[in-house]
């Protein structure tokens, strides 16, 4: 059997855009042929590390305006709902570390498509315990015992090298995808061209000697 | 005969991107049915207007070294040509005022096109007079005269008034569009929903009463 080359998907929940790709990604993967990696992290300190105190959306009103009218056209052209929040961005540290934790358990996908429905396609305040407690409840979880363990030192460590890793491998915004040859994407704009990207590197070096 | 719907095409000679969209526009918008409407601007008041000194691409280095790989991927898709400038951004006034001149007589396509070429084709400076005066002797143009009249008064004042519209509609960066109905996309990323956008509104006014 042939590996199939790996894909990391680098999402923050705060991000609009990271929501239209996290809605399709599985299946996009699976057409290319890519075993489909997630990295949820924090944009705050790559926004920091660019000297930005919150997301440039809000420092930038005009372009924040223009975000939130291209998000109404993209998401109707994904055929996805779209609810702008009331708080932007939202404090998206828990549901991070959540998804972190699911990782190993393998319910991280179905974590994080819940955790942006409940944001971008009904406007819920994922900032809230409550709401991320509710989201574990349906898939079947233990609100308490997950997030205890989503809050552990080891989680929170893990999120931490996640975030420095994206620092230093060149991350500026979300979603940015890295094929397996470090290649780097950014933009879900851009995730046709990643995929396409993965798969040819695969390809090649499927070329017998 | 039914009148083509407008589409306005608001470019910088300074920025990457719109060199991706200014070599391909014109096919796309004869296929989409619409009547191509060019807008040579200056981003510079535009990024003064947020705060900036000079492009985000400089002031933001990672962000510049993304966008160059990207342009680079993005050149290829489109079999274009790339050639780093050693200076960036380049003082494109003079270009502005020429592209401007050209759009009574006609000859604004072809010299933005041959532009383009130079600057991000061929990695030339087209702040220097010289490379915009030998454009213009391509074209069968007169360089003196011509370069004369693109700094009168009158050029001047139009680019400076096409500078404040883009301002009071919201224009964040180049390229960018707008329908006829004054919806504005933003980026080549968005050239052909923008297209799209167009020719549906186009379509929707001619239904019969």
């Amino acid at each position: 059997m042939i590996r199939r080359p790996f894909f990391e998907f680098w999402y923050e929940f705060a991000s609009p855009y990271s929501y239209l790709t996290a809605m399709r990604i599985e299946q996009a993967a699976a057409e290319a042929g890519v075993e489909l990696v997630w990295r949820p992290f924090l944009l705050g300190p790559i926004f920091k590390a660019q000297g930005w105190g919150t997301s440039p959306f809000n420092l930038y009103p005009a372009k924040g305006r223009y975000m939130w009218r291209d998000m109404e056209r993209e998401a109707a052209r994904f055929g996805l709902p779209l609810y702008r929040p009331s708080l932007f961005p939202q404090n998206t540290l828990l549901a991070a570390r959540l998804a972190l934790l699911g990782l190993d358990k393998g319910w991280t996908p179905v974590f994080t498509q819940a955790v942006y429905a409940a944001e971008f396609g009904e406007g819920r305040d994922i900032s809230d315990p409550q709401v991320l407690s509710g989201i574990l409840s349906g898939l079947g979880l233990d609100p308490e015992t997950t997030v205890h363990e989503a809050q552990s030192d080891a989680t929170k460590g893990r999120l931490r090298r996640l975030n420095d890793e994206a620092l230093s491998r060149g991350v500026i915004g979300a979603p940015s995808f890295f094929a397996e040859d470090g290649e780097m994407f950014w933009g879900n704009d851009r995730l046709d061209q990643a995929l396409e990207w993965a798969a040819t590197q695969a390809r090649r070096s499927e070329v017998p000697l």
